[in-house]
């Protein structure tokens, strides 16, 4: 189907169903056996974890040097043929479909870590290799890699869809994390971007612009991200609430008063039932916080008590501990597979799951105001959210064979974005654009600051061959 | 003087003297009294803390309003006239010198604070507050902005330079703390850049682009800042070293061991000879740490325990205690007025201060080389550094009315920023570019990154009129 959320100019763009045998032949004499224009390779990476319809690619190129990368680019624009990266295909907006065709650059085999370094607290790496890849790497160096969406994505589309996830209340997002990269542009062309120094003041920060930039800007062919010491000690529990708002009052008055919390994570009675029944929990099936204290032994406990004390004056109930470390697993992993356990609500199902963040202030209003379009609709909807950043996801459960149920999910997406937007909030706070989100790059930015945006792109990807179709209509949209 | 590190094509290019009446009486409509040709007012809008001889705007326009921004920007570029934004003139790069004259914008005026939420922790303020003003406006709410580069700088200055200072070790420098951003742009233009949220994975990170673009693409108009909790606890300590290398390893531990420190500085035996002589201190005339701790009450009683041990193991010495505030104060007001103190050191002098930053792990060897440079030189050059970030300065004192000095002192700063970018650091990590370090950006970054930051400035500045001359050349100087 095509996706009511995505400009229809760009969703009909034909493929161009086969690339100039000039260009396929160039790049065969690179890529030999890694070059495959196989049907059920080409559907691999025509479709992602989103709810749309799979675009399938011309051709697959499985890269393994930053010099194939930026030999593919510069065939590519010499045929003006379009280039999607390809990471671990775990984004939920579409961002890797082959809208107009063209070469899916494979990177999963860039899997390396080139270097630890444990003085500096960084670490450089492939873009291929995913974060549990890293973090097990790391297991002897009492050090750590923080961000955790979710999924074990790889660490190139995290930089390039900006990702954060679970514990960026505490140590910050892709954004924050990335000291520095290397990128290969649309002309083939190989910069650097930052230093080994933690901050810098010498010139354009490039890196911001790349992370974030969706493959539209260049390929991220190598990444230098900062790492952290593993705390000491690290407690987790969990408290449940007689309402949302009593759950979103506490989390708000944990960040004013800064107590450094690692993790504080919002699961609503829906999708505490899921994670009941796939990961055989036995939490009350009312809205719930997940916290995470990371600290000296003496700080987690004065976290812990302080947490728990604004828990109580918020109704909280059974403040449920969690310091073994089995336990402490057993919480996080099913928060982690809450994706998966909220699927399982309705079988066959597939998930269209909404990203809005808001000011912290307004976020209680924002998820009952969600909450109230939910009520009346026929699908199954569960919420978690990583409160302490005010961002919260809805799962939409869509059976893939009812078109009907994907109009009424776009519906009820639209509802929660335009809310979240009129509350001074974003349409993404972390799963990015892709084509999901185009239609809300006006409402939020405005057509000017959208213009900024399109200068860039024009000046670094002139033909538009980047991931071409994600992010923004080229074309200003209203006057 | 034409200063050697400046490449001559930018020096060199006259000021056009006087601008075209046409473009006066526009301006004069618009800005009225609040216009000014002064000779004297141009002179002081034509200089800042560097070395550099003064270079005079044609007029001074004191704007009150994004609207009356808006007007000059559009009426400059109809006249092909040069602005350059003018905060509160602390910049010791040459950022707001007039190299090719123009209109000097002053955002003084421009100092309302036009919200504090306290419960987004977030400030939205007009870009010539102060981070003093903003400091002293918090004093009731528990928070505060926590970004100090020393100087009283105006928010919108330190947006532009991605300034940070003592404090950035914990709490982040500009970049970090810039929520969203109001510019506008060459051609009038306003636009947005971020929400009130905390995090956004919507589209080009605009805001990061903005900030440490030094008005070279647009002029910040209005900033939305972080806010942090004030901490409930808070001590200071000094502690001296038998040598530079044991107090850089005592700074390196810390850091690795993750104890949340709020400053940790260094000063070396001359800068704390001018500190004793400014502030009338006892100060042993050796390396010295200054440490400020920020936390629980038992949270900092803690990091003061574990960082007087790693001290004690690195040959520290009379770790003194100042918890009382009164004698926080008189530690940190005197770190404050370090670079006036130092430039007693010799009377009349000007400074030319370097601004290197290293990786951590190679901070010890990057001073230490520097030490044996400045050994062999006439000139004074006391040391100061945020060491918890690898950043340190040098302040090399010249006699203003002897070129033979600043040649001398060009000489050495050659040879710190050449060692640094050697070492994978950079040649500023918070003062910027601005006209000073121009020459280095090829070293730093290689001209293919280069090259993209001048698609960028084509794309929003075409006519090359935002703070001209500054950060880079335009051109590609080599191959």
């Amino acid at each position: 189907m095509n996706h009511p959320a995505a400009p229809a100019s760009i969703m009909q763009t034909p493929s161009r169903g086969v690339l100039p045998p000039a260009l396929l032949d160039a790049l065969r004499l690179v890529f030999g056996e890694r070059l495959s224009t196989a049907e059920a390779v080409r559907a691999h990476h025509g479709r992602d974890e989103s709810a749309f319809d799979p675009r399938l690619p011309d051709a697959v190129v499985f890269a393994e040097t930053t010099d194939e990368i930026s030999a593919t680019l510069r065939l590519c624009a010499e045929h003006a043929v379009p280039v999607i990266p390809f990471g671990a295909g775990s984004s939920l907006e579409g961002h890797i479909l082959a809208v107009n065709g063209g070469v899916s650059m494979d990177l999963s085999r860039m899997n390396h870590i080139l270097s630890i370094d444990p003085e500096d607290l960084i670490a450089t790496v492939e873009p291929g290799v995913t974060r549990k890849q890293l973090n097990d790497a790391l297991r002897e160096t009492g050090l750590f890699f923080p961000i955790d969406p979710g999924a074990d994505a790889s660490l190139g589309g995290m930089c390039a869809t900006r990702a954060s996830g679970t514990n960026a209340v505490r140590y910050g997002t892709m954004r924050e994390n990335v000291l520095g990269l290397k990128v290969a542009l649309a002309d083939g062309r190989v910069i650097r971007t930052g230093t080994r120094a933690r901050k810098s003041s010498a010139g354009y920060d490039l890196t911001r612009l790349f992370v974030g930039s969706e493959g539209t800007l260049g390929v991220i062919t190598e990444a230098t991200v900062r790492l952290h010491p593993l705390p000491e000690a690290v407690s987790a529990a969990s408290c449940s609430f007689p309402s949302m708002v009593d759950a979103v009052n506490a989390v708000i008055q944990v960040i004013q008063l800064g107590v450094p919390i690692a993790r504080v994570e919002f699961v609503d009675a829906l999708a505490a039932r899921s994670l009941n029944m796939h990961s055989h929990l036995s939490l009350k099936e009312s809205p719930q916080l997940f916290f995470e204290f990371h600290g000296t032994e003496a700080g987690v406990e004065e976290q812990v008590r302080t947490v728990s004390e604004i828990a109580a004056d918020h109704h909280g109930e059974g403040f449920e501990w969690a310091t073994r470390p089995e336990d402490r697993s057993r919480l996080w992993n099913a928060r982690h597979n809450a994706y998966f356990a909220m699927l399982q609500l309705k079988p066959g199902s597939r998930a269209m799951t909404t990203d809005v963040c808001v000011p912290i202030s307004r976020l209680a209003e924002c998820i009952a105001g969600t909450e109230q379009d939910l009520a009346s609709s026929p699908l199954p909807c569960p919420i978690v959210g990583h409160v302490g950043d005010g961002n919260f996801h809805v799962a939409i459960l869509v059976d893939p064979n009812q078109p009907a149920e994907y109009e009424e999910a776009e519906r009820l997406n639209h509802l929660i974005v335009r809310r979240a937007l009129a509350l001074g909030g974003t349409c993404t706070g972390e799963h990015g654009i892709g084509l999901h989100k185009i239609g809300f790059m006006h409402e939020e930015h405005g057509e000017d600051a959208l213009d900024v945006m399109r200068a860039i792109k024009r000046a670094l990807d002139p033909a538009n061959l980047l991931n071409p179709g994600k992010m923004f209509s080229l074309e200003r949209e209203r006057p």
